[in-house]
């Protein structure tokens, strides 16, 4: 199985998840879910929401949860198999949320994503096309969503961004810059 | 007149309406405009935005209105003219101020489609690429306009995400996913 | 130097700043960096962010502050260096405080681009994209904000929209519309 490493962006809604799982499953029909999603007391939304994407993946799934230690994820997870990470936003969101070093950790994931042998897809938003925010975190967060997303994206093979459901390639880009 | 369906989606102010406006009038010269707007009480920008809208538009253009019932409006206008929405997020919007059951109708609204002669463009909003909106209803809302926009491009023959008043095209992908 | 005019557009974090940076050197190794931000009072987070961009930047520009009067800047810089403009969204928004016609300084801007020798590349921001604002200033602003880039991007060569670091060619574009 080929190492490659792919990013499918897009905003709320837009298709990215099952986009990314068609790319998890192609090489192989099997493939592991490596959840970020830590569920917060009382956030039934969020609760209700992780629900309805395990609901649509079948037997052909092991899961995994990994909120924050996505490097020691990967690693242990590295084998016969592609790895969806789904995704960098709710990653970013728990490791900002324990003040943690975030850019640390993206640069640790970075530099572990060059020694896997399997597949990795990963599935991130885009935050950063609306009004600037009025709340200051919301404003540190979205900077914090480009910086892993571009840095991660530099990184992989391949990056997607997902419109109304369909993907449209920003990466290997044919168009000379 | 080939039959044909295309969506054309895109953020405020990107120029979706008058590429579609293009769309519409290219197989024969006239079309017609369903609005979907539906200008609440006291609403004065709303009214002012569609006023505009309605200013540009010329004699070629036969206006409908349909703020919730878009199949029945699609049925009853079929015939050697292109019809054109403008736009889904507000028929969204319409329905679910009706507490209208808006996944149903998004289905009756996609069946229909597969019935008809004339060509259909439908002009939409991107809304979920800034950040998580604080508010829930908010929340709801970009989530079901996400749904609505996936279910009819993927009904669609053509998709295309309007940028800086340009088209970019969507779908069909020519670049193997 | 061919004269030429490219927007790169984007996200918050998207890589604009840098993709036009590559953009505006790439003619002879030098270039003019025309800045449109103004510093209010207090606005401690946006003197570090203008800090950042500033110290990524090496001698090879040289430093031209223009937060409103853009047209001007570009005819007294017209020589023999590309001039790079970031942005047009903190333009827009000095004009909007400054209660000047920023309809009227668009069309000077959009004439005054097409009387110059050196390439001008603009950085601009997109912010339609996410759910419509409570606020409505934000609303008016967004709106303005496309109408701008609309109108810049109706008066470029090039067209591009930045995506966690990479660019999407927006125009020219090959596909038939």
């Amino acid at each position: 199985m080929m190492k490659k490493s792919i990013l499918i962006t897009g905003g709320a809604r837009s298709g990215k998840s099952q986009l990314a799982e068609r790319k998890a499953l192609q090489p192989c029909g099997r493939a592991i879910y490596i959840a970020t999603s830590r569920i917060y007391d009382g956030d039934t939304e969020m609760a209700a929401r992780v629900a309805a994407h395990k609901a649509r993946r079948g037997p052909e799934w092991t899961e995994v949860d990994a909120p924050t230690d996505l490097a020691g994820a990967l690693v242990s997870t590295d084998g016969d198999q592609p790895r969806l990470v789904d995704c960098l936003t709710l990653w970013l969101t728990n490791l900002m949320l324990d003040d943690a070093d975030w850019q640390a950790e993206t640069g640790r994931l970075v530099e572990t994503l060059t020694t896997q042998s399997a597949p990795v897809v990963f599935v991130t938003n885009e935050v950063g096309l609306g009004i600037v925010p009025e709340n200051k975190l919301a404003r540190a967060f979205r900077d914090a969503a480009g910086y892993v997303n571009q840095a991660v994206a530099e990184a992989c093979d391949e990056v997607w961004l997902a419109v109304a459901g369909h993907p449209m390639r920003v990466k290997p880009n044919d168009t000379p810059f």
